[in-house]
């Protein structure tokens, strides 16, 4: 059975949502096999952690610890906003088949080399993602600036 | 004064140096700013620190910790070997202006992408760098394969 792209992008949104309410950027990403194990998920800790790489997509990667490099491939990985150049090679260093995204209003992402190197890439352009990511950035544009190099 | 090149790689291969005596891979990193100072250093993590994420560029960048995004423009990044698909897209993120590596003899990362981008890519082929990767390759197959999504 495939694991339903809108639960995986709840699991996502709700890791989102746990760092808006800990004054956190609100992206939020979970890793799931094609069985629907959920591998890993965690959301951006840029502000709770001081750290300049733990983007969404990433703290995910690294809750989901040391896996064979097989794993991966058979994996999709959610993730509440388009994948900056970082979570990107990420992607693409271990191999993920797809990758869904709640959406690419708020940031768009380089897709196009996902999408070149033969991974599935999927947008539900959910309006719940859309708001959470835009009401922060407006809130909080300098750390939102910040977190994606500006 | 611009910070000399060798004087760079020297504090990348120290740190990788430290992460082989530890028996982690031996991959080490530094970012250091056009008029010489060292924001952060770091080497590969996956060993000692059961991580998926920390390459040696990617523990430089935690390690310096949350900057400005224009304090990287200014900044070249040294590493022992060519950046993987994932560091690749972090120098992309943060907009080093400069990538110096050890070699690209024994991995060959998406050098393309860093010129395609506009990052001035040098290669200083240095010797010890190449057989400090090769022994540990040779000795740690299993290891490297698994940095590496292999």
């Amino acid at each position: 059975m495939t694991f339903d792209d809108k639960k995986g992008l709840q699991i996502a949104l709700d890791q989102a949502k746990k760092s808006y309410s800990e004054g956190g950027i609100p992206i939020g990403s979970c890793i799931i096999s094609s069985d629907g194990t959920v591998l890993g998920q965690g959301h951006n800790e840029r502000i709770q952690k001081h750290s300049a790489i733990l983007h969404g997509e990433m703290s995910a990667l690294e809750n989901a610890g040391r896996l064979p490099g097989k794993t991966y491939k058979d994996c999709t990985i959610y993730t509440t906003l388009s994948p900056c150049s970082m979570c990107t090679g990420a992607i693409l260093l271990y191999g993920f088949k797809r990758v869904v995204m709640g959406e690419n209003v708020n940031f768009l992402g380089n897709e196009k080399l996902l999408i070149e190197n033969g991974v599935e890439v999927v947008n539900l352009n959910d309006q719940e993602c859309i708001d959470l990511m835009a009401k922060f950035i407006k809130e909080k544009p300098q750390d939102w600036n910040e977190d994606i190099g500006e």
